[in-house]
Parts: C-alpha cells; sequence; structure tokens
C-alpha cells in the first residue's frame, strides 16, 4: 500500500531515494523512539523533539498539559514530524559528493486531542509498547490524576515519504584517480544491557520483555507487538 | 557566556534541565552531524533533516540550488532548528515517569544565502570539516560547477537553548515497594571503523584525519579544529 503522491509529499530533491510505501515508512517509524515536530509560534516555524508511538495508521505523542507545542498542535488540528536514522558517513574524493547513509521519514497528520480516559490510556499503551514492546504490561497504569496532568494526542497519518539512501560513495569519473581517500564510516546506535535502578527492589529480576528488547535491538530489529 | 532568555528560547517545562550556555548548546551541535530543520510551505510548518557545520556563532547549511528548503529558509530570513542525542531509555515502576536520558538543542537564527564563491567555499569547509575534521584539506576543492549548483545558506545564532536529561529513573514513593522492574538501557551512537571504497586507488591508506576521527568518536568525543 503506498501513499499517494501530491505537492505535499512527493520528493522533490533525490527521488530515486525515496519511498511512498507505508511499510517502508512506517518500518522506519518503528526502529525510532523520537521524531522532531515542526509547529508554527507567532507564525514562525519552530522544531521541537519528541517521542511517540505508531499503532497502524495512528501516531501518539504526548506531554504535560501545560506543555505548549501539543497545546498548539492540538489547536492546529494537522502537523508535520520527521525522524531519521544516520547509517553511515560517506567520504568521497571531491568535497562535493561528500554524505551520508540513512533512512528518513517525513509524515503529515490531522492531529486530534484525546478527552476519554479510556482514549487516553490507548494512546500512553502505544506510546510505552513502542518504546518497549510489552512494557505497558509491566508497569503500574496512570491513575486519574497522571491522567488529567498529561495531554494525549493521536495523529491520523494522511500522508507520507521516506528516503532511503544506501549506495555507495560516488565521484566524478575524473577523480578517481587521485589520491584522496574515499570510503564509508558505518554508523549505529546501539543499545547496552539493561542496568537495574538502584533503589530496585531486592530480588526483582529483568524481566523478559527487557531482555527481549535488547536482544532485538542488538540484531537491529525492533519487536512490534 | 549565556544566550539572554526570552520568550523565543526559555524552556517552559522541565526548566531544571534547561541550559543557556554557549559551551552547553555548541558542545551538543558539535557533537552531532544531523539536525531538523522547521519552514513554513504556504503557512504551514514542516520538519526536514539536513547535514549543517558550526564555526563560532556562524552555522551553515547546504543543498542544491533547486532545493526548495533552503530556498524558502533563504526567503524567510530566518530559521529554527533542533538536534537531539538520545543516551537512555529510563523504565520505570510507573508508565508515568518513562523517560530518556538525553541532550538536546534548539537554535533560532538568522539566515543569509552566500553568494560570492569565497563565502560560499568558506562555509561548504565549514561543513565539510564539521563533518569530519580537516576533511576540507584532503579531498578535493568545488570546481565553479559544482559552487554554482550548491546553495549555501549562513546562520547567525541569535538565541539558543539546550536540555540535557541526565537524571537517574524517578518514582512516587508508593511505587518503590512494587515488584516492577526500573533501570536504564543505555543507547549509544557508535562509529565503526572506517570501509575504504571498492574503487580507492591502488595503495591509497586509511589517512590519519580519518582515524583521528573514529578514535575521538570512540572516545565519545568529537573533535573540533
Amino acid at each position: 500500500m503506498e501513499f499517494q503522491k501530491t505537492a505535499q509529499n512527493r520528493v522533490k530533491r533525490g527521488r530515486k531515494k525515496a519511498s511512498y510505501d507505508k511499510a517502508v515508512i512506517y518500518s522506519i517509524l518503528d526502529q525510532n523512539e523520537i521524531c522532531t515536530v515542526a509547529f508554527n509560534v507567532d507564525g514562525k516555524a519552530q522544531a521541537q523533539p519528541i517521542n511517540y508511538g505508531r499503532c497502524g495508521d495512528l501516531l501518539y505523542l504526548h506531554g504535560s498539559a501545560k506543555n505548549r507545542m501539543t497545546s498548539i498542535l492540538a489547536e492546529t488540528g494537522e502537523v508535520c514530524l520527521s525522524v531519521m536514522t544516520l547509517d553511515a558517513m560517506k567520504l568521497t574524493r571531491s568535497a562535493y559528493h561528500h554524505s551520508v547513509k540513512f533512512r528518513s521519514a517525513i509524515i503529515f497528520g490531522e492531529v486530534r486531542e484525546l478527552s476519554t480516559e479510556a482514549e487516553k490510556l490507548q494512546g500512553l499503551k502505544t506510546i510505552i509498547n513502542h518504546f518497549v514492546a510489552d512494557r505497558w504490561e509491566h508497569c503500574r497504569s496512570p491513575n486519574a490524576k497522571e491522567l488529567k496532568a498529561t495531554r494525549v494526542l493521536e495523529i491520523k497519518i494522511t500522508s507520507a515519504s521516506a528516503k532511503i539512501a544506501d549506495t555507495p560513495p560516488v565521484d566524478e569519473p575524473e577523480d578517481y584517480a587521485s589520491d584522496y581517500w574515499a570510503g564509508i564510516i558505518p554508523v549505529k546506535t546501539v543499545y547496552e544491557y539493561p542496568l537495574a535502578d538502584e533503589k530496585l527492589k531486592q530480588g526483582v529480576e529483568i524481566p523478559s520483555h527487557v531482555l527481549e528488547f535488547y536482544k532485538a535491538k542488538r540484531q537491529s530489529k525492533k519487536i512490534k507487538q
């Protein structure tokens, strides 16, 4: 299933790297925890990082009920956000062709602030289980006071695009004879072994859902429930 | 030296994590290669990742002369961008207190499109040497055709803030007796050993500036020329 190419999501530069495939775009979303949201303050665009969760065509964001960005997004009713994973630095013989291997996604969606406790709990569950699969079932659920203090936004993804750059360094034909070094420096996001909180109750072992998360990340894949 | 706190850059939520110190903000910029820029298209805010270079209070961005985002930024004359490094995932006994350790910076600046070849070369040198220190001196400089095809933007940083979250997990007092596991999963960006391009001229060894970059990143520090 592909998102329709429109003036909004069509990739203008580097079209060969572009994808409108939902499976590709959603796998980039699922491999990341943090996106950067764009929003307007007095007509000026601002960028701010925030974590998120995905379930089907829906994304969820949350923040304090007093948070400005989520308040503006709820009022605006639409949003654009991006995520990116850096995979390698590409060093070429010419300054001009230096580049990076990466996977990025740009998402456009309609924003709705969730109001009922049931809706908010469902949104927060998605965020927590996106963070670490199965985590929601292994921690204390938010109480009424905590829910009241939290704004939860649901974003219906209406349009999106991805860019995947994974090709080797390329130079101008005349530069290949030069003595300048060219190559790549691979970049990886490594999730290390879980460390228990110092105040953890004696006898509580690292649970299997946390170990599974660690193992899945070691294999550069993230389990998605 | 600190940036003045104004309505624009003042951190509203999580004030204890906030810093307006130039040294702190610039070290976050220097440890990263990619930022996310916010810009308006027909009055709607969009987010898009791009690489950058810093020299003093100036940032440089570049793109194809046909690139829409850099064209819009040049026209708008001002920009907001953000960078973020994820350092750990914080798992708490309560869903409510789940969080991450991170270092982020939000930058506001005035944008000027560089027009002379000398200015553009200086901007591109900053970007390439921010990418890998000393790289500019060890690759072929852009020629007139390449320079013409490239738009280079200079951003004078006028305001900024950082947020650094590096505290251990915290729960409500009544949750510490629970059997739920709490702890952190450290996250690291690892730069692996440089791999030569398959088409590299025979006899060309990995140069010292590339090995130095690798070693510096292994020590979680980036050399800044």
